[in-house]
């Protein structure tokens, strides 16, 4: 079983590998290679046959390099995120249009050959005007850049699935929450932020009103995803390839009542309410839930809620340690 | 006004050159050069300054060449139709999904140029399971590599007008009736042809039930649809740029009554009843009506009834004449 990842240095990359690693098998086979390939090297794990590529999937040669070898399963993360991809349009369709109609165009370009292909898409396929909860057959109407071509994406995907081309998933990932890692500039990173930060005793800053609603799911919810995409039966799926995911949807309020129960008000005091119009007009557009009765069908898991979300941030990135309370204690 | 055409020596592409030479000007201003393109050279009217092209859109150089010279209107019409991009894969790739992106690639390279461009998009971005009539939220969920084509580049149109690149309309054909010319292979074609047959005193199949619906325009109101769209304010669409246009929803038994009351039961009797469950199958998950709310408030307009789409036929393609009743009246 030869597993290639491309934006394999990527959070979630990095994540998923370690946990492919951890698994050895995929599929019930075991895992014999792993190419591993992004803009700046991977780190191959220790002891796993396979290579670390640097390749830009917007240079039209990549793609071709990577498939010749037929790879079993392609986990597709590479992306301009949301935020470049509105800056610097040629850039953004170079990666996240070019890169993956190459990729599948790479394919086609083999014989007998039908990898299974899992595709990270984005609920910014969705714009506004939204319903309160996001039902399954919300057409895509993407309001940027990033969502057109997760859209596009999503589409051909589904095409070539249907064609033999490949047998894909398009994953439409709910915003990831808590994103280890220090804060970042995209307009999204306060949800993260004000429970990363004051768990480890650092004050946030809060730009939007706490009822701002929102989609969650752990980095660990994310790999979950993308492992349950790669084993199971994708004809369950029919034609549309395409899904949105299980998460959480809570407040901001809801979110800090959770950092409360988790570490206490010496964690929670640190969160400083600093209203931003401009972030906020950007998330009022954003979906605030989803109703994803096919995932959820399908043996697609989230957290059952922020505690939860909360706790698998503590477990998997502050070795089960609340520093926070630790200084509290003192 | 320079305008070009590509798909110029199709059906629409000759009727539209004719419709823009009739008039003389679009949006107040006269043409003064028409770039028709086709990868079969197509016929440049008397008397029009501009240029008849041989050129085909798979060559990534072809768009770049078109655009060079900054055309202000832009009808993008030239597609492999259904049944070729679903025998030919690549080949329906090439041009329906590159040959647009390149296009619209080729524009976005050009330094202060926003040409109006108007894609013919098509009903066939919706695939079954279909409600009987198909409002203007429905997701766009094709079930063929054409219909995936059309509804990605309907997904570029919209985001590129939002970014200025271009003021783009992604018009949603309903099916063309009564197609002129000679009976064809498309599976379609029994539509047009069991009212053209006829009209003429030919012979005309029938492969499928009178009681299967759907969804109508004729070549005078889809050429209407192309002007309209280039002459409108397209902000009004707001940021959704594809539009499904209003037509005639007819059962293949009111086609045949509509054709009686024109030109009586000399016609209809040349209607011969032969199943083809193929042909049933393929049409049984077509759209059978919409309800273009969206594209009726914009001034989009066609026919009101199937005899009015069979009045059209008599005086474009006919010269007002009906053969099949003169005929009878010999």
């Amino acid at each position: 079983m030869h597993i290639l990842i491309t934006g394999a240095a990527g959070m979630i990359g990095r994540k998923l590998t370690e946990a492919l690693v951890a698994r050895g098998t995929v599929r019930g086979q075991a895992i014999t290679a792993l190419t591993l390939v992004d803009v700046v090297p991977p780190v191959l794990p220790d002891g796993i046959p396979g290579a670390a590529l640097s390749a830009d999937l917007a240079d039209p040669a990549a793609a071709p390099a990577l498939i010749e070898s037929r790879p079993d399963v392609i986990f597709h993360l590479a992306a301009i995120v949301s935020g470049e991809a509105e800056a610097d349009l040629p850039k953004g369709y170079a990666v996240n249009l070019h890169g993956t109609i190459g990729l599948c165009e790479a394919i086609a370009a083999q014989e007998g050959y039908c990898p299974r292909f899992v595709f990270t898409s984005s609920i910014a396929v969705f714009g506004a005007p939204l319903p309160d909860v996001i039902p399954d057959d919300q057409p895509t109407r993407p309001l940027t850049s990033y969502g057109t071509q997760k859209a596009m994406g999503e589409l051909l995907i589904s095409d070539l699935s249907r064609r033999g081309v490949l047998d894909g998933i398009a994953l439409r990932l709910p915003t990831i929450c808590i994103r280890p890692g220090k804060p970042n500039a995209a307009a999204s990173g306060f949800y993260s932020s004000i429970l990363r930060e004051p768990l480890t005793g650092q004050e946030a800053v809060l730009p939007v009103p706490e009822t701002t609603r929102h989609w969650f799911a752990s980095p660990r919810a994310a790999v979950g995803f993308l492992l349950h995409a790669a084993e199971m039966d994708l004809s369950q799926l029919g034609p549309d390839r395409a899904l949105s995911l299980p998460g959480v949807d809570a407040t901001v309020g809801e979110e800090i009542a959770a950092l409360e129960r988790a570490a206490g008000p010496a964690a929670t005091r640190l969160i400083r309410r600093e209203g931003d119009e401009t972030v906020a007009g950007i998330v009022a557009g954003w979906p605030q839930a989803f109703d994803p009765v096919r995932a959820r069908a399908l043996g697609f898991e989230a957290e059952p809620d922020m505690d939860a979300i909360i706790r698998a941030h503590i477990e998997d990135e502050l070795g089960g340690r609340i520093p926070v309370a630790e200084d509290g204690a003192d």
